[in-house]
């Protein structure tokens, strides 16, 4: 900034400042910003320690910052599940306090990076450009290093970075997935300026006395000065490394070590700390702050209790955050921050910055603009047009061995419904692919709820891809397109989550599509007859029979037969109740079975958010494309009574919110004739004849 | 930071460092750093306008900020609920970005001031002091002067902070309630540094061209030098403006403009303008980033798409969030980030400065670290010490009229159970105490949730109180005895969220108190019998007649009977159904009915968390106490279907949860004894025979 504007007054005085400047930089020692070992040669003059103990990189006036709109370049090494999870909080952090455009260079493996690309694709935050490595080609570079780092083979990669990532990259911020920002990731890039003209790595001495070698007896750790250093946060000149000749460099000292020590202890950490120890001149310390090590025996208490300001915390202890330490508390609010934030907030503009939009911004601000604020429907409107951020598979998921026949349970749900999903899981042994409407902070509930639940926690065919909150209205059928989408198996069984399927419902679906031969030789729509109780406590019947004695006796009814029978009178319930083969029936207006499809099924019309019309518009789509409707004769699905929910609630008490629902019922008629012409004739025919509510 | 550590070494440099920040700031014009007019004569030179029409401020280095530890003053003026609302969004902003202690000094009317204080004693945020004013004494000071600003009497009131404040005080930072902090408020403070010796009033220039006198024909404003300036960020030397007889200066300037003015338009700003007008020499001018205004035709953008950053945003506008302004999205952003920010987060040490813990905080971090983690039920433990964030009448709220026999609904809620307030209110025309369990941004949609029903937005007489969430468990007792605090009337009706009474029960309760003669005569607890319906649709009935009927025909039943009869059995269902006077009858392990008591009646036990016991604990101390315990012939409520509460399904499913609630009753018990002696007996007796699950 102190370089900016009037340069021809102010030339003079802005060099005067940075003689200054390096006289108190150069001047320095902060305490944690170098090794204690004699062998470092990184400073001139070493003056004796401040008596007083205070830590004086305090005293270092901050190098001025890079220009406002100076893309900054940040690399991280992401695998699996879990990691995804962790990156996204730093991203988080990292995106709270910039102001500079942002280029991301992630180093992922298919699981990270399909959930990324997912991630980034819906995120549409301004200035953020990203760039996906494969993690799965550079494994054989360093795959030949023993190691015994709970971050395994990809915690060694940020050794290959300056060949992996672009030639033309001068300049990058590695950083691992468990750090978290408190503060602008500019101040940290503007540490380049520190560098000499040789130094090529900005590290944080290391908080803890592992390279020390005397934690325990026969500890051996790997060469190091003093402390050393610790990887967490690395400012790498990639430009002087490949000029350096880094690769050889670091193959040769991690080879010659692994003649005596068996295996990295540390991963990359180990190697970055011996080519150090043999090459000091490359490394250029950095202030303690920028790494604050909450490792279980950390000394980090010297850096944060001096230092005026946080910059980056690192919970590299295996614990996380479960970590032993006095402040820990403190620590964990600041992440519990970034973890629970709404990441819907970072779509923030950089103003006077000019960044090309992320894709599809345009078109969608477009849309958004030419909505009317007056129109009585824009609630409607606006949430259509959403485009809601998505963490696909939110947690470990292990796709299901392709069987031909194989059927998965697709259905969303919010908070609300959280409780249905043990006896889903009881009653659904097979795959699932479930959407999740939450905010971040519900996403974290979720993901306790699952850890402590022995059901749920139990089975890694169940999918949950969280899709984040906006807006007022339910976008139930965006919704069901995320969780039909991310279906891995040949059929899919469209279902609600209030319903718990017959209990052999999963093997005889699975039976009856190889039976009737659906695998591209017949175009159908397999139909589970639907049920419900009014009762809150009941006890789910084992077979038909079972069930047709509960019919009986009025403790169960056919699906809303009391409010709204024309949704599944077409299933025609007398026909089941005596069937013992599938059997065909026709469609009719408001029908909106529970049906088994094929995966590559049309999708739900995404106009119809909140209560209302949403599941009857996909059935249509289905009969206007000439899917055989079959009913099952032993399938049957159960309807759980709950609370009603807030839309069907305004649904009933807002005749403004029914007029809307008509409106969009009316556009996607129209929708409708346009694609399939006079076929789509009797939809309308049908509309015209006045029936329910709705 | 500069001054800190090493002077002697580094005494020499840093003055010369300080020279020529001197140098670069005081040659330095920010564009919205001063007034245009020719009439401010705060700077000696007036360089030429940077022709790239660069802002300049940006070149200035910040001043050094505080020393780490160094108490910052702060002082708000805040009246009525929805003010109290903003001021704790403004406060949450601050606290997110300090790194220094606070001293906050509240101006409140006694509404404000009753929610500040309770919500800062439950906040236990480390390392900020609070003081109250009470700005109903101070009112008499700026009462004669008119005002057509929307903000009232409170806006006029900064004007007599000088002698409001302690008079030791000698500088403070002023805000309105309206500003979101966007960066650490220490380097706000810092600019004090950038007054002369004169100076005692940092203000941001104006905006918008309203001084100028140009938006529209007639337009007379205030006097003002150039664009004038904004009061929503100021600094105040008070020891200054104390010396210069501040009070008797804006006296004289507002008496004399007011004989030809006929009223403040912009309240305090005004006539602080006014009074520059003539004493140029009082005003520091400050960056503009300092005091981003978004009011509709703001001229801010010119600040802020040159500063690299933003430091305070002003939503200035009457409009507030609704503002039209093309990038009003991403200052909203800003906003909705504190205001759905969870303030629990915000308890985080300041290392290293020494700071009295907030009351309380010491004996509860004490009892906190007593407790075994590895204790099955350490979970409970956790959850019963919690102190939760409190936030009464979180709407605005009218207490109802003092009359003797008045009675308030009381209950406690949740996110899931909100479609029940309207029902609720359609069913209990009376006063109602409610106490909310949200986060913080379950606590807006709570908001909207009531500005979008007619229904509620109607009522003045329902108090909502959000108790913050923290902790796993429901802690329910805590909610209740939340909300039976902050009952106005002379007796309470004890409900819960899922029954809804009789339409005569309010009118019905007050008749009976009145005839039982029980204000303070009789000691009693009236019950009101529970039924239940299991169907989610169903008729209410109108009378006792129609219920017995449902009852007789199987629509309803009493309360729980198929799984807890023993809860509501000594009520005595069959006599009350030929009643037609109040009986009473005799308390019976594990009774739980819905009672109505006068207000000062036994609190909750807070210890019972989750789900069971937490109310039959209680009617255990109401007949401790000697409560009659009174049948009302007339009376009755019903609860209605919902699906189980994550509370209850953990409950069932899990053993230890189990175990817990039992350990919780055994020391509930233990305690009885301990008060009540020999006359607790029975309670025990009672719990030696084997009964129902809890």
């Amino acid at each position: 900034m102190l370089l900016r504007g009037r340069p021809r007054t102010l030339g003079a005085a802005a060099l005067l400042l940075l003689l200054l400047i390096g006289f108190f930089l150069f001047g320095g020692d902060p305490d944690y910003g170098r090794p204690r070992s004699q062998g470092a040669a990184t400073f001139d003059g070493d003056p004796p320690a401040d008596p007083r103990g205070h830590n004086r990189s305090d005293c270092i006036p901050p190098p001025p910052l890079p220009p406002k709109c100076e893309l900054l370049q940040v690399a991280i090494v992401c695998a699996g599940h879990n990691s995804s999870r962790d990156v996204i909080t730093l991203v988080k952090s990292l995106l709270f306090y910039r102001k500079n455009p942002l280029h991301l260079h992630l180093v992922t493996d298919a699981v990270a990076r399909n959930i990324l690309e997912t991630l980034f694709h819906t995120w549409m935050v301004p200035a953020v450009q990203i760039s996906f490595y494969n993690a799965d080609e550079l494994k054989p570079q360093v795959s030949w290093i023993p190691n015994k780092h709970y971050s395994g083979l990809y915690g060694l990669m940020k050794l290959v970075l300056p060949s992996a990532l672009p030639p033309d990259l001068a300049r990058v911020i590695v950083l691992d997935t468990d750090v978290t920002f408190a503060s602008n990731i500019a101040e940290l890039w503007a540490l380049f300026a520190h560098f000499s003209d040789k130094q090529a790595i900005g590290l944080v001495e290391n908080q803890s006395d592992w390279y020390l070698g005397n934690l325990w007896r026969n500890h051996r750790p790997w060469p190091a000065l003093g402390r050393g250093f610790n990887t967490g946060v690395i400012l790498l000149r990639l430009d002087r490394l490949r000029q350096a000749g880094w690769e050889h460099m670091w193959k040769l000292t991690a080879t010659r070590e692994l003649l005596t020590l068996p295996a990295t202890s540390l991963a990359d950490q180990d190697i970055f700390n011996a080519v150090i120890k043999e090459h000091p001149w490359l490394v250029q310390p950095l202030p303690c702050m920028w790494n604050v090590q909450l490792s279980d025996h950390t000394l980090a208490e010297r850096c944060y209790s001096e230092a005026s300001d946080l910059k980056v915390i690192h919970w590299n202890s295996p614990k996380k955050l479960r970590v032993k330490n006095k402040h820990v508390e403190s620590f964990r609010n600041l992440y519990l921050t970034f973890l629970e934030y709404d990441g819907n907030l970072l779509r923030r503009e950089l103003f006077g910055c000019p960044c090309p939009p992320p894709p599809g911004a345009e078109q969608l601000q477009q849309a958004l603009a030419q909505l009317e604020e007056q129109d009585a429907c824009f609630e409607f409107r606006q949430q259509q047009l959403t485009v809601h951020r998505v963490h696909i598979t939110f947690l470990p998921h292990k796709p299901p061995p392709p069987q031909p026949h194989d059927v998965t349970l697709v259905a969303q749900l919010s908070m609300e419904r959280l409780q249905m999903l043990e006896a889903l899981c009881r009653h659904w042994p097979g795959p699932m692919s479930l959407a999740l409407y939450l905010t971040d902070a519900e996403a974290q509930q979720f993901l306790r709820f699952v850890e402590t639940s022995a059901v749920l926690s139990a089975r890694q065919d169940v999918a949950y891809h969280v899709v984040y909150r906006e807006g007022s209205l339910y976008p139930i059928n965006q919704l069901r397109n995320v969780a039909l989408a991310q279906a891995l198996t040949p059929y899919v069984f469209l279902s609600d989550i209030d319903f718990l399927p017959a209990y052999s419902l999963y093997d005889y679906l699975r039976a009856s599509i190889e039976q009737l031969e659906l695998d591209g030789r017949r175009k159908a729509a397999l139909v589970v007859p639907a049920f419900e109780t009014l009762h809150y406590r009941f006890s789910f019947p084992s077979s038909k029979a079972e069930l047709l004695t509960l019919l009986d006796a009025g403790s169960l009814y056919t699906f809303r037969y009391h409010e709204w029978p024309q949704g599944h009178a077409p299933t025609d319930y007398a026909r089941w109740r005596e069937a013992q083969a599938p059997y065909r029936v026709q469609w009719a207006a408001d029908y909106e079975p529970y049906v088994v499809v094929p995966r590559d099924c049309p999708r739900y019309d995404p106009r119809f958010v909140g209560f209302g019309w949403n599941k009857v518009a996909h059935i249509i789509e289905l009969d206007a494309q000439e899917y055989e409707l079959l009913v099952l004769p032993e399938a049957f699905t159960i309807h759980l009574p709950h609370a009603p929910s807030l839309d069907i609630t305004r649904f009933r008490s807002n005749p403004t919110y029914r007029d809307c629902v008509r409106a969009l019922k009316d556009e996607f008629h129209q929708d409708l004739s346009r694609h399939y012409g006079a076929a789509a004739l009797k939809y309308l025919t049908a509309l015209q004849q006045p029936r329910g509510p709705a």
